[in-house]
């Protein structure tokens, strides 16, 4: 087993103490025990996501099946989905609604920018759709979406709000409640520090209400918010065979973040955030991303041209055991991506990645 | 955290070395060393399974969303569905089968009894599905489906032959291609000895012929498993972050029992099946399910009249920290569910439970 330090777009390394609690014997998920930690696993996401939402758990999948659990719920078919591209998972945020029979449109940015109000109101005019999708923190880009006035647009023209938290929670200042978001959706191998295989997911009563005016049953049994209510609700009936490890390491990684704080969490992802931009741009190196929307959880850096950026990241990762990312879809090529997530945001990984940067990088230009 | 001995429908406990795996630090999802246990998990499973299906994976979720891969994939909408139900996830296949708008006919047998070849026939003629689903293992009931000649009629009839084996892979003799199955699923909490959060899915060409002729997209993204194939198959297409930990607790699971032998492992669940039957019945104890058709690794003991089973079952998790399960469904109030799974079929095991029995429920009887 090779010893890797995970300093990609995710799964970052997880907290010793996460992985202790990841190891110990199951227990029945209909243990008393069980419920007592679940109904701490649900008060914990509430905190780290800012928000009062009674329906608040970790769906029994990675980041995308939570994903797949806010379009599967609200969206009938023929509703209008709007979703906002400017990276990846915006268009796989398209891909999905479509499965679901959505009347799909969207608006696009380039890879590396966000959306201003006035591009959003736009839309929102033009389509008048009954959600609108977006990407508060783009894996593939490093962008992190300002959030201020897009809540109250959607509520001027009455649509649901659903956001992607995957690489902000935990990580980046994040208030869904006070942002006016209707859904959202993380996971658990980043900010959190815990491995991937659970996707914490939201609903605030709004969403509910369309859930609740379905006029057919969620067309996904697994991500049935309607019925997993039941379970993680006060019937506990059941639905599923819950990932009872999974939820002790999920329980355990929660407590450590209310334990730091979570503003000191924030704090601590952007400084060390702020000193990898620094040195790395002392390097010479280019940052893909304005400052002003860049991500503190995950850094794009322009790859010098000359350079063969897969060689580069194979280098890393086959002599020191370092992973990095390369570019996703337009930007393959282009960009490398460095995670400073969770446990693995600190002051010494920065510093190992710049000296390896600055040990190594020379070696790959021509 | 309480100990607990689970010996209900599962989860069973895990062994101890699959533990161990599961809490070492994750690495990438596309690190050359991920990818090649990846090859031996799909690898060891067909082994468990005794199938040469290449599209042989663990979904990266519980047994239901493997469950539902079977269906969401190869059914389309108007498809003629036919489920044999006997128990209670015979009629968790219908629900979902529906949601997939399958044109859903169902036949149906009392819960702890088994399907006869001619009853199957008939019901293939009457209603000449695209797809047959069946329950090798109802865990609900404790019966296991004769499966000789079943994989025939569906031929005979050109329809899809799909098996739960939720509750007998690596605990009950299995052979997937000798019984002509096409699409079968299971969970990792059971007979494998890991904890709840995989669910192994394996599907031959001959379904997958089917998948190929859609015309639309697989209306689930996340069980997708044209997407899901091009990340386990040769290809490594980024889909979704796997799981990483949980597979590295079924790499070591699967290791085990070829380890120790598919045939002895199978022959372990029988011998200790027994002597727990023979137990009970000593005890003056009826077991639900005739001899013929009872499962190995699920017994359904029926509550003596006058019997508090509820309160039967809180004593022995409160007092001696051992879950064994009540019914479901039309069994709920009748029956007790006791599990001898995996790392938890053991001689010792079977000696603890009739002690307890011996010594315990007398206190129960008015």
């Amino acid at each position: 087993m090779p010893e890797r330090l995970l300093l990609g777009p995710g799964p970052s390394n997880s907290n010793p103490s996460v992985l202790k609690a990841i190891s110990l014997q199951p227990v029945g998920h209909l243990d008393p025990f069980y419920i007592n930690l679940m109904a701490e696993v649900q008060s914990l996401l509430r905190y780290c996501w800012q928000t009062k939402n009674r329906l608040t758990l970790p769906m029994s999948g990675t980041g995308s099946a939570a994903m797949e659990a806010t379009i599967a719920n609200v969206v009938e078919e023929g509703d209008t989905v709007l979703i906002g591209i400017k990276g990846y998972f915006g268009n796989r945020l398209a891909d999905m609604a479509g499965r679901y029979r959505a009347n799909v449109k969207t608006i696009e940015k380039d890879w590396g920018e966000a959306f201003t109000l006035d591009e959003i109101e736009a839309a929102l005019i033009e389509h008048r759709p009954s959600v609108f999708a977006l990407v508060h923190a783009e894996t593939s880009t490093g962008v992190c979406q300002p959030m201020e006035g897009i809540g109250d647009l959607c509520r001027k023209y009455d649509c649901l709000l659903l956001l992607d938290t995957v690489t902000s929670l935990g990580g980046v200042p994040l208030f869904l409640d006070e942002w006016k978001v209707d859904l959202a959706y993380s996971c658990s191998q980043k900010g959190l520090s815990c491995p991937p295989g659970l996707g914490p997911f939201t609903i605030n009563e709004r969403a509910e209400a369309k859930l609740n005016r379905r006029s057919d049953k969620v067309p996904n049994w697994y991500l049935d918010i309607s019925l997993l209510n039941k379970y993680w609700g006060s019937d506990r009936v059941y639905h599923h065979t819950a990932p009872v490890n999974m939820n002790f390491g999920m329980r355990e990684a929660l407590r450590l973040i209310h334990e730091e704080g979570l503003e000191n969490s924030w704090a601590r992802h952007r400084t060390n955030a702020e000193s990898l931009w620094n040195g790395l741009e002392d390097l010479g190196l280019e940052l893909h991303v304005d400052k002003d929307i860049r991500l503190a959880t995950l850094t794009t850096v322009r790859i010098p041209s000359g350079v063969d950026g897969k060689a580069f990241t194979s280098h890393l990762l086959n002599n020191f055991g370092i992973e990095i990312g390369g570019g996703l879809g337009s930007l393959a090529g282009n960009v490398w991506r460095i995670g400073l997530m969770g446990y693995n945001s600190k002051v010494e990984n920065v510093e190992k990645i710049l000296e390896i940067f600055d040990s190594e990088l020379p070696k790959f230009k021509s």
